[in-house]
């Protein structure tokens, strides 16, 4: 049967080369091995697939060295959507109170509202500061006896931001919630910086860490780490079947391709890899900003290597335009995530394509490298 | 960092000679091959990797094509589980009652029990009859005003057993309720049998259809399909953000891989390839059902490539022992599904390794080829 989009199957799957708007990047090369070599295993079989279920086994003990978790436990996920669904739906089922709620700053990503949707929560969303990080002292007031769960962002979606980690934690046990580490992003990123994020931070119940984005493997590769076990127990579902296993996970079939690409990158990358891709990386994020700043941009300070500022809406389409695939905050500023991927011959390219676009009369062009 | 598993990384990943225990299979070669070039690519994030997401709308023309459904709507989920749980979502938020409840033939598999549980619907699990198929007066019995959605099995689980589905969507739409079609396994078979499974045959409303299974493509490859695009808003999650896209799906991130592997896959094969793997594979069920009658054993008659036999216990660890991997139903019979990588001569295999474990004195033992 010839497809009308036989055309589309023999295109470039996707150039990086203008991606600017992705939390995900090109897998490492040892990364896409080991995902080509384990394409047709399912680690949600561990019956009939038993190398993957190790190697995931595996996976989770170097996610836990990373997070700062020494007995870790948890599962390699379909992405950070599903680890945030599963750590609500933990709290959910811990929760005393039939009506449960939970609270997130209003960086906190969308998934959020899935869960909320899904689950049958109440998602309270707090301000955050002028820094766009969360408020602690809203969050203190938005909590109440019912709240089953506080989350703190390890490198928010929009601004690439790092919460008070510890201090949400104090204000979770004030009220016996539990507290959530979105670390999606900021986790392959974060332990070589000065942030306090993670297990051995702070009273951190449940963390997602997406080897799939800065971890540099393949899709699908999310995790969700817990502190204890007895947080994943929460997550069984009974059967009547001597043999069946109660599966923690959202989903039932797996990738082992995600799984076996999460540990050979790890194996790879951790720590020295990572250390220096978080330099490249921020240093290209600190560059751009810079080179933004000169051309007379409102800039948010990047924190972490992700850059927003408030080109005109008129420039963005104009960029897309050209091929840039960059995405906008609520708030209308352009943002671009400096992941593995991104040169700084790319961001001097979009730099470049830019000048030509805008020239400010009151700002000189300065030609930068 | 070397890990403690390196071994594991070099090992093969799985031999699937002895795997008789997967609705899983080999990916296709052409399926592995799309899988392999689109890897680094998210459909979950159009604006950023569009020949991905154009490929994904051709997926779900194709399955709709083989489900007999015309303006086909839906999406490739990261598996059956997950378009399980999403349709039981669709259902629990169009019915009017807080108290919706599920009802499905307890031969519904085990992600209806976890979608009750994340959901909060209450699952009513009615018996199956002699043939391990729905009862239909018994569904009958339970359906109430408050039924959101009645689930029919087209290929179940432990048996193989095709639902008699125009007779459920009957008694779905006497209580207004959604009728849902697991046709996760079966879907890419039933076209070339006489059952009526589809939305050509029967009131259906949503289905689930996995080209990871039958279909022969890479995992993560599951599929929703929807009778129509105003049952998918349902799962439409409200942001205040202008630019948001509402995800219709459960996960953020998701597989390319796995969508041009299905692509890949269904192009190459639907309909005649899948005809031939059907009748192949079918062929093989019929030759192992006698193969065991032949030796005494209690066989359940195969209806679709799928086998269940009395093996003792004590057998069917023995068996395992030698490296099958075989499963056992709710009530210890041994399963064995003829997927695409089963061959005659894997089935001659395990039956020279059976007869080489238990002689039965009062059956003469016949060579089969």
């Amino acid at each position: 049967m010839t497809t009308v989009l036989d055309g589309d199957m023999q295109a470039e799957p996707q150039a990086f080369d203008r991606v600017l708007s992705s939390m995900c990047t090109k897998p490492h090369p040892v990364a896409r091995e080991a995902a080509e070599r384990f394409l047709a295993t399912n680690p949600g079989d561990p019956g009939s697939y038993p190398t993957i279920s190790a190697l995931e086994d595996e996976a989770i003990a170097v996610l836990g060295e990373i997070a700062g978790l020494e007995e870790s436990a948890g599962y390699v996920a379909s992405g950070g959507t599903e680890a945030n669904i599963q750590a609500v739906r933990i709290a959910r089922d811990r929760a005393e109170t039939s009506q449960p709620n939970v609270v997130m700053p209003e960086s906190g990503h969308f998934s959020f509202r899935k869960a909320a949707d899904v689950l049958g929560v109440e998602l309270r969303i707090v301000p955050t500061d002028d820094d766009h990080r969360a408020d602690v002292e809203a969050v203190r007031a938005a909590v109440d006896d019912e709240t089953a769960m506080v989350v703190g962002v390890a490198g928010t979606t929009e601004y690439g931001r790092v919460d008070p980690i510890p201090e949400l934690g104090e204000v979770a046990s004030t009220v016996d919630a539990l507290l959530h580490v979105d670390a999606a992003w900021g986790g392959f990123v974060l332990p070589f910086t000065r942030y306090e994020w993670n297990f051995s931070h702070a009273p951190v119940d449940t963390m997602a860490i997406d080897p799939h984005k800065m971890g540099q493997a393949a899709v699908p590769a999310g995790g969700l780490l817990v502190r204890s076990s007895a947080l994943l127990d929460e997550l069984a579902v009974d059967t009547p079947y001597l043999e069946s296993t109660s599966q923690a996970t959202l989903t039932g079939t797996r990738s082992g391709a995600g799984v076996a690409s999460a540990v050979a990158a790890m194996d790879e990358l951790w720590p020295t890899g990572y250390r220096r891709q978080y330099e490249r990386a921020q240093h290209n994020a600190d560059w751009l900003a810079e080179a933004l700043e000169k051309r007379g941009y409102e800039v948010v300070e990047p924190t972490l290597p992700l850059v927003a500022a408030d080109l005109p809406r008129s420039t963005f389409e104009a960029l897309r335009g050209r091929g840039w695939r960059i995405s906008r905050t609520a708030t209308d500023e352009t943002r671009i995530v400096c992941m593995p991927h991104v040169t700084r011959k790319m961001l001097a390219g979009f730099v470049a394509d830019l000048d030509r676009l805008e020239v400010r009369a009151s700002v000189p062009v300065v030609a930068d490298d």
